[in-house]
């Protein structure tokens, strides 16, 4: 790729591409910058090693702020990001960053190392005023998850379709009564997800008793332990939603301990599409959430607003049911 | 607690400590500061405001480059080791590393941001010269993998034990036509498991037949396809030793689409203990790697480092048999 395509990409003339890509960004608006960079990038265009080290000058380092990576949701959303923002020669620091630590810091901590931009990935405190407050100011921030007190963009997915995919394949499968197993209920997404799985079966004449609904923290353990709550209150039940596909395991593991079989006795839907669920035996049928196209964008509007562009306010990629084993008729 | 309890617990005068804790870290030596900061963590000393603005400047920051922390043993690594490194009152930044990036712009990156200190975990890289090359000079350096033509200190756990732990347990059980799922065959930790694994076998009477190896790659899909292979070429294996939990998931699978039944026809035993393990079904039997215990010990070891202190060239922390349900007599 020469420097021609690169500046026929961008739309600008060879002598701007040219100065842009030798660090002489002053000549162009911050936008045009980005937009040459992006195309030098996207045409994998190599310039000489003086140019490259000019080039690594004008390249901007976006702090992200991550709850948990070890959670299998959060790091694959964090590792996109970081390598979308690789990609375009842009660096990526990350803090973590939960209830025990001070938000605040932890903000103070990435702007210390000069950081152009924040994305937050941190769903456990979207309702803790400190990281509101540790956000005020001018940086931009990006977030998978709405922040206390602040307008931030946020870029996910649509969770009331989740809970809405979810209900209408098991009401499509012949379900009637269906249980679910949500994370905490104080949770947006799992307000939204409970909101498009009852409409749903309120739509289709069965509305969901109270008793269905069982509350887990996203853990294994916990989800095992509501699914046979549920199935105690309730053992009528041939079908439950589950809110992550962590807690479809845990629930997996309580319906083969009542020696119910799955999909005959039971079914379960998850969420999430982790990368060990068609690995399962059932192979899991899940609503796939697209964590690593989600921090892809992020990365990329948080660049773009860095670069001095406007951005939309949200930003949701759609989600999209995966049929496997763990569903089947009543 | 007060400063002077911290002055106690490290040794020190109380006007040292204050001194210290008030960012004067010229009085002392550096190891003397790492004590007194890590003894003013220990106890939980707050300084008043002004004084913790000051004991921040004193605060060192870790890079860790990672090879990749949507694997999940890594995750846990890195996590622990950011949080050893924040209840010290540190810092620490990741930067992820892999095959398709050079190293060295990864670790000039991390010198960029001035960090004190470099922990490495990128284990699929410990052959990459690049990698080395990169990390050398003046800069401590922890890591949890060897690293190509370097001697840094590393911290990890005895893969060669792992691998006795898992023969002598199926061994225990009377299996005697026990076969190995394997990791990448050039990985030092896979040489080092067969190690173990192969003298095991060789010292109970039962050499290990090379048509009972097979390899795969850590991945679901790898392990899935290699336990085919392994027991299409020797349909009389009544155990598997897989390499890592992603791996016994994907033997698993195979059994179970083999129309075996475990642990009744085939017992499997993993390796890392991840958190799903036991709620798989069966419960996985597994090998316990101790991934948080590691991290802590390498960000504790590093910052030791930095303060001035020698340390071990190896720290191997150990590995632990946990028996679940995929194991049995044969």
């Amino acid at each position: 790729m020469s420097l021609k395509d690169v500046a026929a990409r961008s739309g600008v003339s060879f002598q701007t591409a040219s100065k842009v890509l030798n660090g002489n960004s002053g000549v162009v608006s911050p936008s045009t910058r980005e937009r040459i960079l992006r195309a030098a990038a996207d045409l994998g265009y190599v310039p000489n090693a003086m140019a490259r080290g000019l080039v690594r000058q004008a390249s901007v380092t976006i702090g992200v702020l991550a709850d948990d990576f070890s959670d299998l949701a959060v790091s694959q959303f964090v590792l996109a990001a970081q390598r979308a923002a690789a990609s375009r020669g842009h660096g990526a620091l990350i803090s973590s960053v939960h209830a025990d630590v001070d938000a605040d810091l932890a903000v103070r901590k990435l702007l210390e190392y000069r950081v152009d931009g924040i994305l937050v990935a941190a769903p456990s405190l979207e309702d803790d005023p400190r990281l509101g407050a540790a956000l005020r100011g001018p940086l931009p921030v990006v977030s998978i998850n709405r922040i206390h007190g602040r307008r931030v963009p946020v870029v996910g997915s649509d969770h009331a379709v989740t809970g809405t995919l979810a209900a209408e394949h098991l009401l499509g499968l012949g379900h009637r009564r269906i249980g679910t197993v949500t994370g905490p209920r104080r949770r947006q997404v799992v307000q939204r997800r409970m909101h498009g799985f009852r409409e749903a079966l309120r739509a289709a004449g069965e509305p969901l008793p109270e008793q269905r609904v069982v509350e887990a923290d996203w853990s294994f353990e916990s989800g095992r332990a509501a699914a046979h709550q549920l199935l105690d209150t309730d053992p009528t039940v041939t079908a439950v939603f589950a809110h992550n596909d962590v807690i479809a395991v845990g629930a997996l593991k309580a319906l083969h301990e009542r020696g119910l079989r799955l999909p005959d006795n039971c079914s379960v839907v998850g969420c999430d599409d982790l990368s060990f669920a068609e690995y399962l035996v059932p192979p899991l049928t899940t609503v796939r959430i697209p964590f690593q196209e989600t921090g892809e964008r992020a990365a990329t509007l948080l660049l773009d607003r860095i670069g001095g562009r406007q951005i939309r306010a949200r930003d949701l990629l759609p989600v999209e049911l995966v049929v496997r084993a763990s569903t089947s008729s009543p």
